[in-house]
């Protein structure tokens, strides 16, 4: 039996539905691509030279969904070529060897939303006819390097062939954005601000991180209101080179609002490096709270991905540092967490915020109430582990009626990998629309309504959510 | 395409099921309604004069589910009617601008309870054959308002139409209840005991409620034998005109047990208005313990109602007072937070207490297997934000394995809009017909017991649940 | 209409779901039972002449899934035989009262998985033709009396007929076995090592339980390298008599590192009786890592259920000890809670850890990415409240996705009733191939694979997880 798509996939069986469903999805399935949230690098889009690399950097090695699944089942994570740092000398193992492992365990994805995508990309884009197995590993192996060498592969044609009309990347606030510099005219590949790292002031890169701000911004940063300045100086230019948000992670979504000589205090002592945690904390609230601020003034859209306990496994972020895939979500609590912030800025007119969280629990019972009432607020589409067709059925059941579809979004794709964005957004529209069609058929939705509801949640959401 | 109601709504499309759903459906449709928790005003049915008001009145202004998602897309609360308390001088727009910003705004209740409720409202009721939009707005409310003023709407010949057997109101347990003394007679409508206000005690309409409270059992309330023989009086009283339940609402179903001894002091301070913010808080646990042993007692079915955050939007707080649509719901712990009161009363021959919550990740997990168990409680439908078709599946789901069917309490429709009764009703109907008929295709109810269950649910379980 | 079994229970209606549903079913519906957790008691099977007593010993009395619905609905739970610890000398009702008593409240088990697990079990293995009812109650009573004396009703003449390849029982640490060492050579019935009496310090039991320790070990357990000592001793022997696994009951999972010194000097201050609460919870959660460390040593795998408040009700605990049907779930972190065990075992190749929640909130939030994550860890099936056929599509629903099958361990029964084992697995494998068809035709699973997942979570996967 030949390996294939199912082109009915994420259809519900039942023949009505099937049918309507199958309709609604030929309406969408061809129009452009917003993806204004993800972690392509800007760089593979300048030289028209760039390659995605070997097949096993760019399908294992760079994608955390993969190697910890088969870290899970007992493969090292230094024989999937991540480097060990506490082991440099160790020899890095030939893509080829990374590919036969990988190959050898690719029955550890059945039934998940990685080997889906991974099925989609090898049989639509590389012409694969048979799933990885030990056997074929090597022929494989030689058949995707060839093609992933050819001009058909080349980033800016591949941008072109997935009709890809915004790509938003997310920078590092010091980052001097030297490729967005050249990409900004096309108005396609857009920088995002992330200033974890300069506002989380407990971490061990926050000096390094101040001092890259100071040169940046031609600012001797001594003070609180120097620093403030340099931050909005960095939105400036972001905004400059076409940034339309920035983008947050946090443990859990909690704001504090500190008087101005607090901040200023709490800054200089951490400056000083004589702060407890806790006043780490408090500033680190106070600061998310000043980047809704500068966003009421800007109109920068403010993305906050809360909900997520970094590094669980502390062993191997000591050998393989950070994203080594143990990343684990916990339960938050919106409804307190967000008060302080909402009550500020969650009536603004011009202050927009985007939420993603890793408790499927809060989206009935906090987010879409929240963003049922605030003005300000609009749900993110479900992310990371939740970015399946059942995790998207989940989320459309649960804040849909309470918040409607106009308080939603729509769709992130949140890639690494390049390959991956279309195939996301394609499950994306084939469940959204599914879902629709099942809407229709048990009566909450009129038929009449339902061909603006797909083009909504397929393509203007996004574009309206991030003013694109 | 005319507006139109689908008449197969609420029921899978799946052939066999929806053939067994609507067998089902026929053999409850049209039985009477039992409406055991609302809020629509008793003196609506005490004067044959009266009624709803315009259509703005009755289906924007006072209904918080439709102007919060208005509010949520930038139109402001008092664009639709909602006094503003800081400034009363302001304008209240004409009722026919309110309904034009609601017409212009209806594609906002796309695919929510809401917009059905309306739809079902405005088709079956008043006959429109167009959603509303912003071309049709003036001449539909021309047509609402003539029909509002005609014989056909008056309140007491829609109580019947409706066929309602009983409607119990929600009343301060001050309130004189004049409008039930003409209605008691004919035991349909009854009134229900809300203390809220009298035991909550750190709230600021505490002093002047207790005063009320004086005054209504011509009692000089000076120490705590004096409040509770008051609070007692109020009891007998509101069960003389036909009451048979009290409503609570609590953030969290927290009781606590305090000596008589501490109860006196803790009173005694509260009354002198030197207690902290602790103190008031063990005083209010203590009296939800109260109203537990009362109604152990007399008999009264306790109703809590916990979770939520009232009021999160301080600032719309201030403005347009309570009930501007930013209650948002939060986790709540029942397994720790009724143990008190279920350890004292759980066992109790004569207490029952009904709990509803906005934590739907508690149905399973904590509610039905507590109403599985202790012969006090039974569990109270999807409550708020959850009484939609797909909110009434996941309670069935998650409630009916664990507690069965005979510990919950039926329906309620929790309506402020008279005209939301018979539709929320038939809702639930629908969707308790239809996932009945699931479960029978699937094989846990046997097709010889499904219809007296159908029965169970349309009707019985709530007259039971309420002593009816 | 005779009371018969739907030969497409737990089957989708949809044709084409439930034709290949059945196809699945058909495969893995006969093969042997692997049941490595349940509750049977062990020596059933050594002596020919034992049989499960009366009627209603087997099917009331012993069930507290069966007990604890008939009092939520006021059935005293001495009506139904337990004996109530504070009236000693009251009458024992006759097993024909009890069984009276439960055919006229049958009802109450309408929509319940415990209904079906009876009905499947009266009908299939009884031959009984009506549901228990008022006036067949007496008649059915003798007709079950009469077969559970008859020699196709010895345990041991059903373990064959079930066909069960392995039966792990669950035995407290001090057990001395003697049922097991006789069946010990059969490796059919193995013994589980359940120490929670011994590492729960605070407990009434210990100090007893300690001291039986030290005679079954010959040791003087006068500290804590003793009381280590003695604890390892008892594993040796439970793998001397086939154990593969260890089983650990938490309310939650948190556990703590101490060092020996600290260990110790808590071990002598709980020895002596002088510990605040705090300091035996420390101990205890220091007690269960190092259940951890000895299971990474001698490879018996530890089972960790946590989440159950036991004995909520206070009153019932008094009158009719533990297991009275009080155990309530409670929301768990697992994220956090598992964090220090994770991060000392997590990642070791010899130990294996497999969870079991009460919150089903935590599937996808914390279990489903912490087992795609640590090759230690591996999700127990739906546990207690959650067996049932949604409560096992909820789970496959949420763990799936993120954990894939490997890391998932199979199917537990948890029995104390043995006729209910082959009718839980019958259930499982029902579900599970039904949602695998449902995956296949939504495209999320191919069909080339499908057939190997379904002996996978039929069988498979539980005698990989307890290397069986």
């Amino acid at each position: 039996m030949t390996w294939q798509l199912n082109p009915d996939r994420y259809f519900t069986p039942e023949p009505q539905q099937r049918k309507l469903a199958r309709d609604l999805y030929s309406s969408v399935q061809h129009l452009p691509i917003v993806s204004p949230h993800g972690h392509v690098e800007a760089g593979l889009f300048t030289n028209p030279a760039s390659t995605f690399g070997t097949p096993s950097d760019l399908l294992i090695t760079s994608d955390h969904y993969v190697f910890r699944m088969l870290y899970s089942q007992g493969v090292p994570l230094e024989q999937l070529g991540l480097p060990d740092q506490t082991n440099l000398k160790a020899k890095i193992p030939d893509p080829r060897e990374i590919w036969q492992v990988f190959a050898n365990h690719f029955h550890l994805f059945r039934g998940t939303p990685t080997g889906n995508w991974l099925q989609h990309i090898l049989i639509e884009f590389f012409a694969v006819t048979q799933a990885p197995n030990t056997s074929n590993a090597q022929e494989m192996y030689s058949h995707l390097e060839q093609q992933l060498q050819s001009a058909a592969f080349a980033p800016s044609a591949l941008l072109e062939r997935f009709r890809i009309e915004t790509l938003c990347t997310t920078d590092a606030a010091t980052d001097s954005l030297e490729a967005h510099q050249q990409l900004a005219h096309a108005r396609v590949i857009r920088p995002t601000f992330r200033p974890d790292s300069l506002i989380q002031t407990h971490t061990s890169q926050w000096k390094t991180q101040l001092q890259i701000l100071g040169q940046r911004c031609q600012l001797e940063i001594t003070d609180y209101p120097t620093f403030i300045a340099g931050l909005e100086q960095r939105r400036v230019y972001f905004k400059q080179l076409g940034a339309v948000a920035t983008d947050h992670d946090a443990p859990n979504p909690h704001t504090e609002s500190l008087s101005a000589g607090s901040a200023m205090r709490l800054f200089a002592q951490v400056l000083r490096g004589h702060s407890s945690l806790e006043e780490h904390q408090r500033l680190n609230a106070h600061l998310l709270l000043e980047m809704a601020r500068m966003s009421s003034e800007d109109g920068l859209v403010m993305q906050l991905h809360a909900g997520s306990h970094r590094n669980h496994n502390t062993a191997l972020l000591h050998r393989f540092g950070a994203n080594h895939g143990s990343d684990i979500p916990m339960a938050v609590d919106w409804t307190s967490g967000l008060r302080v912030l909402l009550e500020q800025f969650g009536n603004h007119p011009r202050f927009s915020l985007i939420a993603f969280t890793l408790d499927e629990s809060t989206y009935g019972r906090e987010l879409a109430p929240l963003a049922g009432h605030y003005p300000a607020l609009k749900l993110g589409p479900p992310w990371w582990f939740f970015d399946s067709p059942k995790g998207i059925e989940r989320y459309l059941d649960a804040v849909v009626e309470t918040a409607g579809f106009y308080n939603l979004a729509g769709f992130n794709d949140d890639c690494r990998n390049f390959l991956s964005i279309p195939v996301r957004h394609d499950v994306w529209r084939r469940v959204t629309c599914n879902w629709l069609a099942g809407q229709v058929l048990y009566g909450t939705i009129n038929r009449a309504e339902v061909d603006e509801i797909a083009l909504l949640l397929a393509y203007q959401l996004a574009k309206r959510a991030y003013n694109l």
